[in-house]
């Protein structure tokens, strides 16, 4: 039975460990560079304990790789495929950034690179689309790939409080970093979406391509107003379109009630998939934390294991997006109360050829008299809303912050 | 490469073949006893068309059973196992009525038994629960496994409609057999269940031993009562929980309206495991068609085609069922409308340990004084209540039919 290490032993690296201990698998070591994790770990004594990512790597045929980051963990990768291992990682900035080159080291070595772990925790959505789908051509997917945003969005629509007010909760109950940037601005997100739009397309899609836009601009007055007016509540969607061309964005979307993605509430991921001839397809779980994580990287590791090879991801070069399509649009801008303010905004969103399909504007005025003006569009594509955005924003009219999102028919 | 023959060309086999011919497996042979769909399915001349089962079997080593029913299927299946080669089937009569005998003689003959088409229709359920979720235990299953049903609760839940209108449109959208007992009974959903639970836990759950209790009796009052009182909806659940013993029920359950399951609409399977450590997911999709069923079936035969094998599934003989855990429960029960009626029935209830929660009595009194009664338990067995129904429904001052779902904390 092929060896198997795990290196990195952090809250993923430990569980997995204790996961990988209750399954017939031949753990060889484990590996930390700080001694106080591989301390804290129990293991039988048959486990060696290793310090040095080299020992490990000369140790397993099959190299767990959980320590994180891009550097380190790059170096160590490209070194355990170019030794003959298979790696199992959940490292989702690694794969999205350097995607071509991992996959052309582990073909040219004839090793598996597997990373279940790395979107959307427990869901097994790379298995479905590497095998479970196998028999369809994927025409979308709308993923909701980041838990820590979720659980705002569906958090102020239940409460009707502050995103600020989410935030904290989310921060107190361990589920968003004292630093929440990456996900509240969907970096988080691009990087899943590259991984899972790279698995389907064949070629890379460069992170840095993703067009992104974060949930921070949004407030509770935007949720309150999908809901009653447009049956619609926000999530922030991953989307990929293939077709001649590929399409890939990052951004909130007002989503319909009655979708199955507006019933995924809480810190739950879930990936959409449209495709032919299967129809519609949706996976649902954990996002994250060690278990959800941990069962993902073992399922790969146990298939390694019982000695199950599947072709690698094809990894061409990286091609351009094509633009965003046009759908309708939601606009919230605060509005100073002068006369000719309405005017001058529909002016220029019908200069730039954006159609208004609904104008509303709230009875309830602004101690500092900044009117909320809620503005849904026809089905309009991005570049030219971007270019009357820009423009409106300019004018002493309209102050910061504005939301703007996608409408999901 | 192996070669693939593909027996029973109806709908399923029919869009099975179109599909593998988009791919690269080797078809050799398309399979009927009826010389008209031979005739009529389109394949490239190197495809042979044949009209006896055993020119197919000698001819490939991957076998597709799609002639579906029972005994003649039964009979190709083992015949095709015992000269070794593999077989893909969506036939979920023969598997959850034969499942030992199947995977002993594929055990047997070292070949692989693939059945992803048989639950759930596109939804990779099957793949997830062998090898996805491979490093959890599950704990229990909760699945919406007929898209009839399904269809026709929602369709009730969103038009007010009865049943019998409900019925009426899903047979005229194709989306009901004309004699739909099957479905409405929860036979149907039976058989996968039985599947799913035969899968999990490695030993058969025959479907003959499956408590079940189809829709029938379900009227248009008891979900506008589910929905403004309980905040819940009925789906039709195929329920299964793995433990010390295995508890396995088939019946209709108000499903709270932000559960996942109740977003689950029209003719739409879903499969909601339970699992640790991953926790709760949720795989949906469409359940029937010929598309979604094709999809599934080719999934399996491109994996065995690509040489992928996996462990068969452990087929321990059937173990007795636990009865069903306790949990609050609905009762609806049409009363004359006569005094002393209600305390009739609270009265046995109460003799029988069932204990109520609310009672509600419509205002509208039906013109024949049959007045529905709406009860709702504390957490009760299901076998004290079945009891204290009987008494009940055998007294004359209670008519048929009467409504009896579980309720889903």
């Amino acid at each position: 039975m092929a060896g198997v290490s795990v290196i990195g032993l952090g809250t993923v690296g430990s569980e997995t460990v204790r996961l990988l201990l209750e399954h017939e698998v031949e753990l060889r070591s484990v590996c930390d560079s700080d001694p106080a994790r591989l301390k804290r770990l129990t293991v039988p004594a048959r486990v060696r304990r290793l310090k040095d990512f080299d020992s490990a790597l000369r140790d397993s045929e099959i190299i767990v790789e959980l320590i994180g980051g891009v550097g380190p963990a790059k170096k160590l990768m490209l070194k355990a495929l170019r030794a003959g291992k298979h790696v199992v990682t959940a490292n989702k900035h690694l794969l999205s950034r350097h995607w071509p080159e991992v996959f052309a080291a582990a073909r040219k070595a004839g090793t598996q690179v597997r990373f279940e772990g790395a979107v959307a925790g427990c869901i097994p959505i790379i298995q479905a689309l590497r095998t479970g789908l196998a028999a369809n051509k994927v025409l979308s997917i709308h993923g909701i790939l980041n838990g820590t945003t979720n659980y705002i969005l569906s958090k102020m629509a239940h409460d009707g409080g502050s995103m600020k007010q989410a935030l904290a909760e989310a921060q107190r109950l361990g589920m968003a970093e004292r630093d929440p940037s990456l996900d509240l601005s969907g970096a988080d997100t691009t990087h899943k979406l590259s991984i899972l739009a790279s698995l389907v397309s064949g070629a890379w899609v460069k992170p840095q391509l993703i067009p992104c836009r974060g949930i921070e601009g949004i407030e509770s007055e935007d949720i309150r107003f999908a809901v009653d007016k447009l049956g619609r509540t926000p999530r922030l969607l991953g989307t990929a379109r293939f077709g001649d061309g590929l399409e890939a964005h990052v951004q909130p979307a007002f989503v319909p009630l009655k979708h199955p993605l507006a019933a995924v509430h809480g810190g739950y991921n879930a990936v959409f998939v449209d495709c032919d001839p299967a129809g519609d397809l949706m996976f649902y779980g954990k996002g994250a934390g060690a278990g959800p994580a941990a069962s993902a990287v073992v399922s790969d590791v146990l298939e390694l294991s019982a000695g199950v090879r599947g072709p690698l991801p094809a990894a061409a070069p990286a091609a351009p997006l094509l633009p965003e399509s046009a759908a309708p649009r939601y606009l919230k801008l605060k509005v100073k109360d002068v006369p000719g303010a309405l005017g001058s905004i529909t002016t220029t969103l019908g200069r730039a050829g954006v159609s208004i399909a609904q104008i509303h504007q709230s009875a309830v005025h602004n101690p500092r008299h900044w009117v909320p003006i809620m503005i849904v569009t026809h089905a309009t594509e991005r570049a030219p809303l971007e270019k009357a955005l820009k423009s409106i924003l300019s004018s002493s009219i309209v102050t910061r912050p504005f939301t703007c999102l996608r409408i999901l028919d």
